[in-house]
Formats: C-alpha cells, sequence, structure tokens
C-alpha cells in the first residue's frame, strides 16, 4: 500500500491533486467515473485532493453540480487527506455562500479565487477587504488562491503578506512562474503558512524557493513523481531533482499552457482515468494532440501496456 | 416628451445605456430605487436600456436576482424602446439557458459576453461555435459583446466577419477603443449587422469611423448628449461632435476605467437617480471622487441646482 | 505640374513621408538611387520628406551615413517644401549634436524620437528635461516623435502638454493608433502646435480627430491618395474619406505592422522607385509577399502596366 | 589576497560585473575613476569583468568613448580575469566592427546584445543570421545577450538552441528572470555552453536551475556575497543560499527595476568607487533614495564607518 505523503508539518503542505470533472457525451456529469477517478487516486501518494478548481471546469459549472461533485468526491477521500474545494466567486457575499456550503459538505479547506471581472478595481485593498471576509465568516480554513493565467489579476505579495496573519487564512496556492514572487511569498509570510506551487513547469525552483508543496494537475498523471520532486529537494538533492524536472516538462506544458483541460482529460484517458469530454466551448484536442501526450507519457514510462499499444483513443 | 432616438434603418441601432443594479446598504437589491430609475430614463432620448451587462454588475448576481432584475425593467420599459440583456456564461450550455429565460421574460435582444475563462482555448473557432449554439438555440437576436478591458480576451475581426451571417446574430458591442478594430468590424460585415461602440472615451471617432451607435454607462447620465453626438456625426458636423466629444471626456473617463461601476453609482446619484451601494469586493468611491464626480457633471451643465451645491452625498 | 500640398497654416501641417534609404547588395548606399526617388517624389503633391526616420533604417546607419543622406536629399529638395530629419538619439548630448548637424545641412526641422533604452527612468519628467535641452540648443524647430512599437516606451500627453508651450516645439508625430491618446494630443496642445499622424491604418480617423497632417510610408507609394484623404477629411466628406481608407488599408498593414520595412522597399520597386535591399539583420520579403503587395498596389490602381504584369522583382 | 573565483571549467562561468560609466560633472568620461574603480575590483573575487553592457550606459556612449573604456579598462585587468565587452548594435554590420575593435584591444569575449529597434521582424531567423555572421567574423568568442526589460524584444529557446552549437558561439547572458525559460536554455544547449544569470533578484533560483554563473550589477557592490551564492548552491547548502538571496533582495532591486543605473552609481558611491553622475536624459537618485541604498547597503554589513555615518554624498 502506497503511503500518503505529507510535505512536512505544516497545514495542507504536500501533493494535491485539482482533479477534473468528467462529463458524459451529453454534457452531464459522470457520477460513476468521478468515483472510480477519486478510488484510484486513492492508491497513489497524494497527500489530497482538490475539487472544484480551474481544472475542474469550475467556472462551468452550475452551483447544484458543484454541490453534487463535493458530495461525491468526499465520499471517496478517506480522513488521512485532505479535500480541499474551490469556493471563489466574483462577490464577496456569493464566495461566503459557497465556502458554507463546501464546509457543510465536510471539505477540509476553501481554495478561494480572487475575484476578478472589474480589473482595475481589484486592488490590495479590495482583495483584503474580500478574503478577510470570507475568512471571517468561514469555519474552514482558507487558502487563498492567485492565478492570474486565467484571471488576468495579480494578489501581489503586499496583500499576501497582510492576509497571512488572520488566523484563518492558512496558506495560499500560487499558480504562476514568477520565480521572484514565488519568493516573496515565501519570504514575507509567517513560518507557519503554507504556499504552494501551482506550475508543473516550474515546480522544482518552486520547491528550491521554498513552497511547501503543490497543487498540480500533472499529479492526477503522475502523483508518484510529484511526490518524489517535493521529497528530493527537501533532501537537497538538487541534481537528481532538476533532472527529474526536465522529464516532466513536456507533460506538464501539455496539460498546462499548451492544451490545458482538454489536454488534461486526453492524458487521464490515456492513464486509465476517465477524463471525458470537455464542456463546450472547450472541445477535445485533436488525435494528433492525443498521440503528442501519449507519446510524452510513454516517454515518462507512466503507460500501461494497452495505451501504449495506442488501443485507446 | 422627447422623442425616442432612431440610430437610424438597422435593428438595435441608436443610443443605449446599460443599467447599474442598485443595491440596498444590505447588499440586496432595491428594487423601487431600481423602478424609478428606468421611469426616470423613459423620459430621455434613449433608444433604449441593457440590463444585465458589466455595468450592472451581472458577473455579481446570481440567477434569481438577474431573473428579477430583468422582469422590473421590463415592465417599466414600453415597445417602442428596446430592452437588451446580458446573458452571457463561461459555457455554452449556461448562455444558452440564460438567453432563454431573458428571451421568456420578453427582452428583444441578448448582448453575449465571450467566454473567457479558459484564454489559451478561447480561439476565434471556439467563439465561433459557441455564438453559432447560443444563436441557433435562441428565440431572440443575438449581439456579440466584446469587452477585453474586463475578460483579458479579444474578439477578433475574423470572428466576427464568420459569425456575421449568421440570420441570428444580428450586431455587436465593442467595448475598447482601438479604432482600428472597430473599423474593422464596420468594414468586414453586412450592411444590415449593427456595429454599437461600447467607449464613451472614443464615441466621436467610433461613430466616424462607422458605427451605428452605442451602449455607453455615461449615456446613464447625459443621455440626450450622447443621442446629440450620433446626430452631429450623422449630419457630417464634424466640428461640432469633435468639440462635444471634447467636454464627454473628463465623466467618461471617470465612469470608465478611472472609477468604474463605483463611478458609475456615484454619478447617479448626483443626477437624481438612485446608485445605490456598489456591491462587495466593490466599495463606494471617496467623498473626494465624489467632488471630481461633481465638478465633471457641473461643467457640463447636467447637474440640477441642489447637486450643484452639494447638497448630495 | 502637381501642386504641393499644404495642410493649412500651421508650420509642418500636410502629408509627408519618410524615405526609406536605398542600399546596394554590397550593404552600402546607393546614392544614385537615393537622388532618383526623391526626384520622383517631388512630382507628386508631397508636402515634404522626412529623412533619418523610422523606415529610413536611421538605426542601422552610421553617422557619416546620415550626414551624407541627408546632404544627397537637401540638394532635391526645393524650398517650397519641407526636409524634415530625424535626429534622435539615446543620450540628449547625442540627440543635441546630431540636430545641429542636421541643422548645419539646411533641414528644416528636427523630428525627435524619444530615447528609450532605460525604459523604467523614461518618465514624463525626463521626457521634458531632454526635449527642452534639445529645443534650447537647436537653432531649427523640434517635433517630438513617439514610436511606441518601436521603442516599447509612451511618451503621454501631461508630458506633451507642457513640452508644447517651448517656443521652438512645433510639433509631434505620433506613429500609434490610439485614437484616444491621438485625441489627447490635438486637445491638450496650443491652436498653432502642429500634431502628425504616422499610422496609415487609422489615418482617416486620426484626421477626423483634428491631426493637422501625416507622416507616412505609404504616402511614399500612393502620395496624391494620402493627400486627398487629408482634403476629404478637411472638407467634411466623410463617408468618401472613410471608403477611401476602407481601399488604403491593405496596403498601410503592409508597409507597418506585416511587413515593415522589406515590405516597403518591395513596393517602392514595384512603383518604380528604388528600394534596394534592407540592411540585415533585415532581409527582403519574399517573393510570395511580393506578389501580395503587387496585388493591393494594382487593386489601388498604383501600378503601371510593367509592374501589373509582374515584369519586376 | 582574495582569490579570483572561477564557476568551473566552462570558459566564461563565474561571477562577472557590468561595471557603471563614470562621468564627470560636464559629461564627460572620467578616466581616473574608472582606472581606480577597476583598480578595486581587482582586489575582490570576481571571475571578471563586462564593459560596454547596459549599466556601462553604453546605448549612451559614442564609439570613441566605448574604445577609449575598453583600453583603459584592459589595462587594469589582468590575465587570470576575464574582460569581456558589450559590442552590440542594430545592424549585423556594425556589430561585426564592434566586436573587432574590441577583439584588436585585448578583450576575451563579446557579449553581444540582441538588435531590437525593428521588432516585429526580430523573429528567430532574424537572430540566427545577425548572430551566425558576428559568430563567423569574430576572432575572439561570441556570447549571445538577452535583455527583453530594454530591448523588448525576447530571443526564444528555439533560437538559442541552434546558436549554441556554432563553435565561436561560448555561451549567453539572460538578464530576465523567468525561471521556465532560463531552465529551457540550460536543457536545451549543449553541455560546454555557459549559461550565465543577469537577474540577482532571481540569482539563487538561476543558480539552481543551471546556471553557470552571473553577471550582476550587485556584483559590483558586493563581490563576494555573489560569489559565495554560486558556492553554496555548488555545494547543495540550499537553505543558507536561500537565506543569503533573501538578504541580497532590497540592494538587487534598488540597483535593477527599482532605481536602475542612477541607483547603481549612488550604491557605488557609498561603497568607495566613483559612481559619477549618470548621462542625462538619466539623472541622479534623490537624497532619500541614497538614504534607502545607504540603509540596503548597512543592513549587509557592506558599507564601512564614514559611508555608514552617512558621511558620504
Amino acid at each position: 500500500m502506497t503511503q500518503v505523503y505529507s510535505g512536512g508539518t505544516k497545514r495542507f503542505s504536500g501533493i494535491f491533486t485539482p482533479i477534473a470533472t468528467p462529463f458524459r457525451a451529453d454534457d452531464r456529469l459522470d457520477e460513476t467515473a468521478l468515483r472510480s477517478n477519486v478510488a484510484k487516486w486513492m492508491t497513489t501518494s497524494l497527500t489530497g485532493l482538490v475539487v472544484l478548481g480551474s481544472n475542474g471546469e469550475a467556472a462551468q459549472l452550475d452551483d447544484d453540480e458543484a454541490d453534487r461533485i463535493v458530495d461525491i468526491v468526499r465520499e471517496g477521500v478517506p480522513r488521512d487527506r485532505s479535500l480541499i474545494a474551490g469556493t471563489g466567486r466574483e462577490s464577496t457575499r456569493a464566495t461566503i455562500d459557497a465556502t458554507r456550503r463546501a464546509a457543510a459538505a465536510g471539505v477540509d479547506a476553501a481554495l478561494v479565487r480572487t475575484p476578478s471581472f472589474f480589473k482595475p478595481q481589484m486592488t490590495s485593498d479590495a482583495f483584503a477587504r474580500h478574503y478577510t471576509a470570507v475568512a471571517d465568516a468561514s469555519t474552514i480554513p482558507v487558502l487563498l488562491y492567485n492565478v492570474s493565467m486565467y484571471t488576468g489579476v495579480n494578489l501581489l505579495p503586499d496583500a499576501v503578506e497582510k492576509l497571512a496573519v488572520h488566523p484563518n487564512i492558512v496558506g495560499m496556492k500560487e499558480s504562476g512562474g514568477d520565480i521572484a514572487q514565488i519568493s516573496d511569498f515565501v519570504t514575507r509570510t509567517p513560518d507557519e503558512f503554507t504556499v504552494l506551487a501551482g506550475s508543473a513547469t516550474t515546480l522544482f525552483s518552486s520547491l528550491c524557493a521554498g513552497c511547501d508543496g503543490a497543487i498540480l494537475a500533472v499529479a492526477s498523471l503522475v502523483p508518484d513523481a510529484c511526490v518524489r520532486m517535493a521529497a528530493l529537494v527537501r533532501d537537497h538533492q538538487i541534481d537528481e531533482a532538476r533532472a527529474l524536472q526536465r522529464r516532466l516538462l513536456p507533460i506538464a506544458r501539455s496539460v498546462g499552457s499548451s492544451y490545458g483541460v482538454p489536454g488534461l482529460k486526453a492524458a487521464l484517458d490515456l492513464m486509465g482515468y476517465v477524463g471525458g469530454v470537455p464542456r463546450p466551448p472547450l472541445r477535445p484536442v485533436t488525435s494528433e494532440v492525443v498521440e503528442i501526450i501519449r507519446g510524452q507519457l510513454d516517454t515518462l514510462g507512466a503507460l500501461a501496456a494497452p495505451a501504449r499499444a495506442g488501443a485507446l483513443g
């Protein structure tokens, strides 16, 4: 039995994956697939799961679907692993409401994406008010979540430094690869504040800079490799870690900036999970991209024999 | 009685305003204020209203609130004026659903913002599939809506050119001020396709470039001035139109990029409407900004005596 | 004989072209070609020429070449047309020196590009000091020159407003297409300050916004069409001017953002001028691009019979 | 006597500093100061010096000044240290000429900044042709130099990968802090190709990613700390290195993006070098900034007693 990885003594340190939401061909939630995917991840060393994240197509789900997904996943995640749910909305009141619903469903922490629609007004002051109100109202710990690639706004170190002293704000996820900013987050927050990386293409560097773990789409595919990376950096085996990063880079790019959620879903199919179709306007990657991804997974030794032979598709 | 302005023979040409959503101090919809605001706009020459637009804080409303707002506004807008509703969502299915609800409530057209969360995947092809599916499913005409300032994605002329031939896509709103792109929209779409400007700071130039009208926050404040601008350009009175643009510029900037929705709400209060408080994380502008806006409106001769004297606040 | 076009009573109003610098196959200045090109432009209605501009590859010339070019062109431009020379350098002292040399060679005005290397330090204050020092030291009038596309810095309306009152700063060229900024330049400078457009793709809009003329690469190719555009806008023939802009757009894009100086040189060859080869690292456009440009010029009716038939190249 | 640091067996690995050019109050080169500065750096562990770099205000020097500077510095740098000179120009021919002059003056390698004026044309192909021509023509080794902050163009890993096999292109300097791109440079170039970091704010991360050393303005001020950083990472003392980075960060930011060359010159004055005045349009930092920088240097223990007491200025 694989041991559950803990990144250290901080709350929510370790390696998490933001799970995809499998849809059926008729664009409805595939509950059976979701259950089986979760069960399979529970056989890995992953510290825990993140549900309703960006990669879970949370922006495209209605509230009823979101609640249903949390219930299903919670059933499948035992208490020695952490379950985190994305609960960010554009308004403070909707965010508080979503966070309360997640808490009621037994989630361990809320990952709260920055509001972002009114970009010029999303100042550090606005973020401070928003997150303080959410953390005050929440019965579960709150993790800040900065994902500029999708939101077009940036949660600056100044704001994080102030928010990190709130007793109910226990950490953050930074999805970008700006290592100077990541270093600032590590440096300017208290020791007990958890900083999680979100970019697999800069995982090694983020861990060197002092991150306590990561929330990575690629960890849905090769969880043990991601856990191993964290352990190598912890043990100062820098050369081995750098070499591992190099090996992970192609698939990290594919399920990141290159092909996004559709790429992740194709890769999940290849790995024996059920990725399913992305929800429109997203659409599946082409068969050419499937072959690129298959090659990347195969090079990593991640594929079982049938997938290597191209039997899936 | 002021005459309703029609910008020409095209459907939905003319001058519209995207109305703000008044909230009470407890962050709930102020229905009384909404009704009275609409009644007041109906005494102006505005061609029609846009409900649930960006300036209506649509991103911060839940579906029940949105439906209620449409119902209230529809009651207040007679059939000789057009009522357009924003119905864009991140997923195609949610957009179709919102468009159908708006149609059922008697709205004349749907203004459909580009989905934007998964930016790298929001290609012209993705937009084409999305809008085609929405227009196919909608019983009311669809207007495309490009608002890069808030979405971080750009609906390119190539995509618009293709979509403009769909029988149920009758026009678009471009919120940006890139005059080359606006000119392309005008040039590359059929004669009967309506192109509406969304940036008051470049209204004069947009109308010169061939726009058929505009949807402007500033038209909530000085509707007759906006209507007059359109008439001046139509009549080739270029020098007068340019001079009018110069006069409108300060307040256009205040309710646009400078102070956004909170600025618009403060200006509405000064003009005798009920702006109300913006929904958090937005918050009201400071009293210094109120005075700046008061001065800008006063210079335009837009303020009644009590507001000029600073009696409001 | 074609009449020289004057855009009005302001100094340096009208239609200018920034002439290309013809090089021979061995990368040296082709003086004969330069002379014959200038002679040919002198048969058109162009108000004047700009030498050593961006399109003249000034960034790639050494000082001796630059001085030689000014001398040759000055000989070919009679006194009833204006000759402007680019004299911008990164340091204030080198700019002053280049401006003095141009003045000594009989140039009528200096077009001074913003310094730009140390971007974070290129504030409005830095620009104010730089331009004031240059204008103080210059015996000929100075024109400000903002070309963000190449410099990566922006000369803001605040700085221009301050500089425009200097008695020896008589105008400016704005190469970008941001119509709000162009309108600001027009609005915030004295009546006698000349604002020249630099973007042919937004020429019509820039003239509507109040520009006094333009400095355009495309005016090297179709000078009379550019002059006609200015006259149409002056006479408020908006529909005709907008239609002319539409016709000019393809070639304007080709010699602007799409193919740059190499595109301009290919177009010059097609029009019976000597474009010559661009200086490395620039290189000539491909034969496919030549055919695109040939088609664009032919559509405009600009080509003589031999060039239409593809005899050049 | 301090030992000269060598970063390893690769050519030009180690810690370099791009030296400032001291000007006198009359804006002329201060040769005496330059000599004394170089002599002082020769008492440190620096691997070598870079002359005519961005921080040397090379963009603001004329060719005669540049040649004179190289001659003076070469006299002061013994053969067991490396002297690198910046020789990049906008045209290929001028770059070749400058490189030849540097070689003739006894420089050990040329650091060739990307040409950048015609940004849309500065493709990977254009860079490949440019650098190949320069390296072919040069009798001394060539180092590529990517400094997007100043040039606005980016030398991509694809281009570097191709150029790195040229026998006379022995390495590169990357001035940016994009750790994914830096990692790509390390990964995709041959083992003997030297990758030098140029951003002191991300020095630790760049060395972890595999850089062979760095060229840093801050190494003009605290050379031994920079050398110690390189040694710590080499020895896998990650925690100590990360802590050192944290200490270096404030002064690194001051002489980098915050205050640039004027900040560096003020810091040099405080450290007992002669920074002198920056060349206009640059100007000295304010006295408030001098105090900020003094505080940062003092915290590092870098200041001698008189400078700590504020006796300089």
